[in-house]
């Protein structure tokens, strides 16, 4: 048996916390929060700590805190020889302070608290400063899911980016559709089984080979009817430089 | 019976053609190609016309060519009160000439060679110029796909726009995250369970709802990395427009 304690209590931490209790191998010690009623019901108030001094051991202890707080907290966990680990896309392994033994457990995922996540598929992306560490992390991130990688902080900067694009950004060019849409007394639920597509069409073609539409066809005359159906100057700008973008490929 | 006729050889006529070929009371009659070999080898030799005037009638003559082309195509059919109908999501109903039975068969879905699409969850939004004629419509439409609308040629216009952003321009973000890995010599493949998941993710969220990342958290300092680290001053550009238009919700 596994013992993991989770210091945060965020989006990344609550879903971790939901996994944690399905799984028979892994036992969640504590959690630590600031503020004891953010942390979801299905973890005892017992096993919920706001001081970190009252923290025992336990075989690892997952940082989920915002990129900025993974310093201080690591700097307040007071055990000996504590195995620490954060799960920041962006921050090194050397973020974490006072312990010789580092490591990162970052999940490439997006998560939100209303809709339910399916580890099973999400990509763990691990990194530790010793061997015996790493097998420990992998051990866990197994228990979770089928995708594990060895993956560098360098490397890790550089996926952290990439997501920021395949994610961030497409979902707010979605929101910004979901306005078009609304002004304009459409259902944005009518581009839902396209937006499913986009994502599933990209399983199996590169996004290269996958482009279509006005940009990619050079068709002009569509383009100047679009930009003229934008009002809003933020989404104009946004259509040309995307468009030029394509065209210029 | 109802019998139909593609004019045009591109994407969407493509999977028009295997569509049609597999409903038993739906005949495909001709295909017009200017040509032969573009169309799929499941539609025999003497079904495919180079020539408009070695048209038949059909219950329904289907133009899925480029939007320029709609309208001379469209004059070319030289069949008594034939009922014609484009596939463009840009083009308003009357683009179509030289009849009074005028239609729009539009299928909001991103179509490609080498990706088989499910017709039955694509929305198909109709149009025609009388009741009768819709009616015919809806009834080709229905035994394709389980999502069908009425939808007039201004909605269509605000809906093809808001599938450029949900799709083409989304598909190029992933294009552009594709390039960021391989310059760093990073798998794009660990970044697809992410792109499925931001798609489903909106299938329950409000794509504004849903947003996460450094833009929305207001974190400086890793939009400030994250542009250093693009060299690229077109994805820099992208980068730095679209986080602002995040931030500026």
């Amino acid at each position: 048996m596994i013992t993991i304690s989770i210091l945060g209590a965020g989006k990344v931490a609550h879903h971790l916390i939901l996994n944690i209790l399905e799984q028979d191998n892994l036992k969640l010690q504590q959690v630590y929060s600031r503020h004891k009623n953010k942390v979801t019901d299905l973890v005892t108030d017992n096993q919920i700590i706001t001081d970190l001094n009252l923290l025992e051991p336990a075989d690892i202890f997952i940082i989920a805190v915002s990129d900025d707080a993974i310093a201080e907290v690591s700097k307040s966990v007071v055990l000996n020889n504590a195995f620490i680990v954060h799960t920041s896309g962006t921050q090194p392994i050397d973020e974490i302070q006072n312990t010789n033994r580092k490591g990162v457990l970052y999940m490439l995922q997006t998560f939100s608290y209303d809709k339910e996540v399916n580890f099973n598929k999400v990509p763990f992306c691990l990194e530790a400063s010793n061997t015996e560490d790493f097998k420990l992390l992998d051990t866990i991130a197994i228990c979770f899911t089928e995708k594990v990688f060895k993956i560098s902080s360098e490397q890790r900067k550089v996926i952290h980016l990439s997501a920021v694009f395949v994610n961030n950004f497409t979902n707010h060019l979605c929101s910004l559709a979901e306005e078009i849409c609304k002004e304009n007394s459409v259902p944005f639920d009518i581009l839902k089984p396209l937006i499913v597509e986009t994502a599933d069409k990209l399983q199996v073609l590169s996004p290269k080979d996958a482009q279509t539409g006005p940009a990619i066809r050079g068709d002009v005359k569509t383009i100047e009817r679009h930009l003229e159906m934008l009002k809003d100057s933020n989404k104009k700008e946004i259509y040309q430089i995307i468009t030029n973008s394509i065209i210029n490929k």
